[in-house]
């Protein structure tokens, strides 16, 4: 299975039955490597021997995640050339504040197993600043769902949605950051993050959270799983936040606790 | 060309280059039969020749147009089974009221030809009645893009925008179905749908209109043209609207003009 997945990213796709129809841009999307890096990740987690295995093969995908740093390292861009180029038009200009945050995370993990603290910086002003500053709405608060990279009109008509998983990546990405780094920013921004999420998505009343706002923060689907709202984004969220929090208290010891923030309650704040 | 089309629909789309995968269900989608007899239209005006050519393929499009018509006729559906059944799931309850009435007036033309006056108030009833009593806002006015026959969420983020060309296409609908019927409810409605049209959509400032407003009304995107708003349904909405409106008041002559409701102005009204 493994082997197929690799031969469809590195060699052909033909075999995904989706052929490049003829005067299609050859595009790599950011999703194709960073899925494949968490996968490696996945795979050799506490697994000396898968690790060695796809060694090689995590270190293409870090490559390819970091060539969409663009414009000299002032954004990151969803889709760029298969050589690491910036492609023309909208396509090209498409941000995805969300995606690059959950990328920024799978790096970090990448950057935490190779010892490489040059790399980790580049990956928190990179991956986790850069979108959160973009993408961030100043006036609503929440991740604008889209972006342009010229700060024009994205072409994609739920662009200034707020959902649920560009959220909960933020938030792995932010305090697992912290954890790596010890810079408070990172603390304080996965609060930010974190009130707003809470307060906005979930649900009170029947549980769960919510997928979909509008930019005001109003529910605008009202459904809580769908087509790409699974059991996966916030369980997976909620377990390594905690799992992060708790060796984070464990190091900090009982003693400084009073002076962390206050932990989002159920009523949140704006 | 056209031969090539026809191969595709109703033979086999595999040319297309879009396979299908397994496990896909088969669907016809309204979109295919609809345009096409769009096309067969366009290319019989005023040639009897074509009109002849392609009339046995006009009556087949016409054929399967009408069985998106569903649930003894209380739901037009997006998409039904090849051999006209509703389709499981929210694939199946998948509404589209601008497609709907589009198709609407593609078939009042195909009814005219036919002089079919039972098949016409058929089409009214079902294309044009039925879409816009489910699709239309009671809050804040306007089409919403999708809706679900059943009255649950649609899976769509976007489903609650209102869309500039469901609008243009009720707009030829309404003043279609009225010529064709005298039925002046459609005058009205037509009437209703043009006033938040030109109230919602046209940019008075610096013309053409915008495409995307949400659910209240205000502009999501600035754009103007873009993927799928092209230099296309607002001129042919335009262009139809005036044709049809001139004969409309050649054939009343110009003493009952004072009777039919206010033009609707630059500035419209709520």
């Amino acid at each position: 299975m493994m082997d197929q997945i690799i031969h469809w990213v590195r060699e052909d796709p033909a075999g995904l039955g989706r052929p490049q129809l003829s005067g299609t841009l050859a595009t790599e999307p950011m999703a194709v490597p960073m899925m494949l890096l968490n996968l490696v990740e996945q795979l050799g987690e506490e697994d000396e021997e898968m690790t060695d295995k796809y060694a090689e093969l995590g270190d293409w995908c870090a490559h390819r995640i970091l060539q969409h740093v663009q414009r000299d390292g002032q954004v990151v861009l969803e889709n760029v050339s298969e050589d690491g180029k910036e492609l023309p038009g909208c396509l090209g200009r498409h941000q995805n504040p969300g995606h690059t945050l959950e990328a920024g995370w799978f790096l970090l993990q990448y950057a935490l197993r190779k010892g490489d603290p040059k790399l980790q910086r580049h990956i928190i002003d990179k991956f986790l600043l850069l979108p959160f500053h973009s993408g961030w709405d100043p006036e609503h608060g929440g991740l604008f769902y889209f972006q342009d990279a010229d700060d024009l009109c994205p072409t994609q008509l739920e662009w200034n949605m707020k959902l649920w998983w560009p959220h909960t990546e933020a938030m792995i990405a932010f305090l697992m950051g912290y954890r790596d780094s010890g810079d408070p920013a990172l603390l304080n921004l996965f609060y930010q993050v974190a009130e707003y999420t809470f307060h906005q998505f979930r649900d009170p009343e029947y549980g769960e959270w919510f997928g979909y706002l509008n930019q005001e923060g109003k529910v605008a689907l009202t459904i809580k799983g769908g087509p790409f709202k699974g059991c996966f984004h916030v369980p997976r969220c909620l377990a390594m936040c905690e799992q992060i929090l708790g060796a984070l208290l464990q190091r900090l010891g009982p003693a400084p606790l009073g002076s962390l923030p206050a932990v989002p309650t159920r009523e949140g704040s704006k």
